[in-house]
């Protein structure tokens, strides 16, 4: 059974359907949803997706009469660049697509971000449909959030461009590797902790089997954490208050990223460890103790890294962190969990307590 | 006497302030306009109007405790690529640029153009206002087009990001070159062509005038042009459909640019033989043939070109054009005047016909 849920934004509002084989048919959602077969369609896909999903998916397209071009990037962070994204316009330009075309994301949160730019910045913005094959891209798929990195800074140059739809297959997940599936889940997990304790409780108790990619099991957490993000978005489209919260982890998260060169952290990786930094900040400002032990606890569950790597020098997990773009004149914005399924936003937060906190990070185990 | 009029787009409604001295008084311009003094501003100019006019704004600004800092650019249309928005994004992270922030263009089209895309995806869209001290500009700095070149196609990487004013201070015309200044004027008059009947002989009548940078004739013409912009943009923000016709004499004006090497020919100019051009599409269309003698008439009296470079392939042009953006599921979109003030939206114009065109324009004099 194919579950469905929608993304409420009015005129925007889309629908995300998550389950088994939805690939298999995917000619039928682009038909339920009024996609141009006259118009060029540009699939974008990364080398290891290609390999696995692109030709079924352009074989079933053309079969049903659609017009399609792709454009294969490099696996991993390095593809969200401004270069790259100029070589996806090449594409969209040499396949013709024109007002009424699709950028269609094959791909994990890297393909989704790039080709969700380049959908809203070809002609000023074309349609987009998200597929993701990553269980962490079931956050990034949702919400239209897009962007490229600068060398300088993540995600520092995009857009707000929702989709038309997310077909979420779970039978593309099977072959991700053991490492991608955790720090995937750690984005699940997050949607618990800010949003929803009983889900909190139930990934925790659910841990074999999401790492073991139970189908129900996975259908299930999937569709939850997506209805958080939706939530989320729906009420606070383009990031003014609530949207932020989403945010849990990804400050120290970030900077973690960018001092590793975006290459010896996966993103949930890395905002596993912000979370477990996020929980001994709400310690600190006077919150119970458990919120740390808990989530703590529960990362570890999942074997996902709750320490920050000894190596990495905390002056430049800093520098890296005031390139970040969760500050406001001047002050430091911080998700800071209540308690387990609750967060607030603190715009006061010190840059000298999360220093404090980086370094404590260094001695977690 | 300072004159004001609203681009009326709801929440995104803006003024525009045409008239002598107004950069003598930014601080206060943007004091009524709530512009943060926390937040740092980035000022991007080009080299030329940087020696005449960067100075003393930024001395202005900071005195009235504005944070800012600019970023320079080379002249000309080469500087809106994705390789210079990345190093004014890199501007924007090293002045330390945040949500609060607004990007300013001091300049023409070139600047007014990139400026606007790097305020539409710093942080997937910041604050953004517009300075234009061209004529020309009087057309791209209203309505929130914004966007940079493909080497394959002209403005087909933007956004539409809306300004919160446009601050258009007449004495920064004084110094323009004449051929910049007749080819800025190649806009004025279509903005007559398209909507105004009157406005148009208006132009013609004050040809001299424009041209001598008469300040009265100046000031009331560029408040007719940006009223017409503003009122179609109003109309339809993301050219759905009438937006559409402020294109006159862009399809092959678009095209001649990029043969052209965005070199030979002003985007004024191109335009202007592009409006030659549908004007005599207009005829073979079955209208009146006043429509092409008037045109062309009003054109040779700025002293503009009206005739494609003999030298110039009519292949490439053809090409060139299938490239650009005014094609709808393959059919040739064309803005063809059916009288002197007044334009229709053709979608069935056959490519053969607008090659005929092409080639007749070189026989032009």
């Amino acid at each position: 059974m194919i579950k469905e849920l929608t993304v409420d934004l009015g005129a925007r509002s889309y629908p995300i359907y998550i389950g088994e084989g939805i690939l298999e048919n995917i000619d039928s959602y682009f038909e339920k949803h009024g996609i141009s077969k006259r118009s060029a369609l540009l699939i974008v896909t990364d080398e290891h997706v290609a390999k696995k999903h692109l030709e079924p998916v352009i074989r079933k397209l053309e079969r049903a009469g659609f017009k399609t071009a792709s454009h294969i990037v490099a696996s991993g962070e390095k593809s969200k660049s401004l270069a790259v994204l100029e070589e996806v316009i090449t594409s969209c330009l040499k396949a013709g697509l024109d007002r009424n075309s699709s950028v269609i994301a094959l791909g994990g949160g890297v393909v989704g971000d790039l080709a969700g730019f380049a959908a809203a910045s070809y002609m000023r913005g074309i349609r987009f449909i998200q597929i993701p094959t990553t269980i962490l891209a079931h956050d990034s798929s949702v919400g239209g959030k897009v962007a490229v990195n600068h060398p300088l800074a993540k995600n520092i140059i995009g857009a707000f461009h929702q989709p038309e739809m997310v077909l979420y297959d779970t039978a593309t997940l099977r072959t991700l590797p053991d490492r991608d599936v955790r720090a995937g889940l750690s984005e699940m997990i997050k949607h618990g902790l800010i949003w929803d304790a009983e889900f909190t409780s139930w990934c925790e108790d659910n841990a074999e089997k999401l790492i073991g990619l139970d189908p129900e099991a996975l259908q299930y957490g999937l569709y939850k954490g997506c209805s958080v993000k939706a939530a989320v978005v729906s009420q606070d489209e383009r990031e003014n208050d609530l949207r932020a919260i989403l945010n849990l982890g990804h400050t120290i998260g970030h900077a973690l990223e960018a001092v590793a060169g975006y290459n010896e952290l996966l993103h949930g990786e890395a905002i596993s460890i912000g979370m477990v930094g996020a929980a001994k900040l709400s310690v600190r400002l006077g919150n119970p103790e458990h919120i740390y032990t808990t989530t703590k606890r529960i990362f570890k569950k999942f074997g996902l890294p709750v320490a920050v790597p000894a190596h990495m020098d905390t002056d430049e997990i800093m520098k890296a962190m005031m390139y970040d773009k969760k500050f406001k004149e001047g002050k430091m914005v911080f998700i800071v969990p209540t308690d387990i399924g609750k967060v607030e936003i603190n715009k006061n937060v010190s840059a000298e307590w999360v220093r404090d906190i980086v370094d404590q990070l260094k001695q977690e185990d």
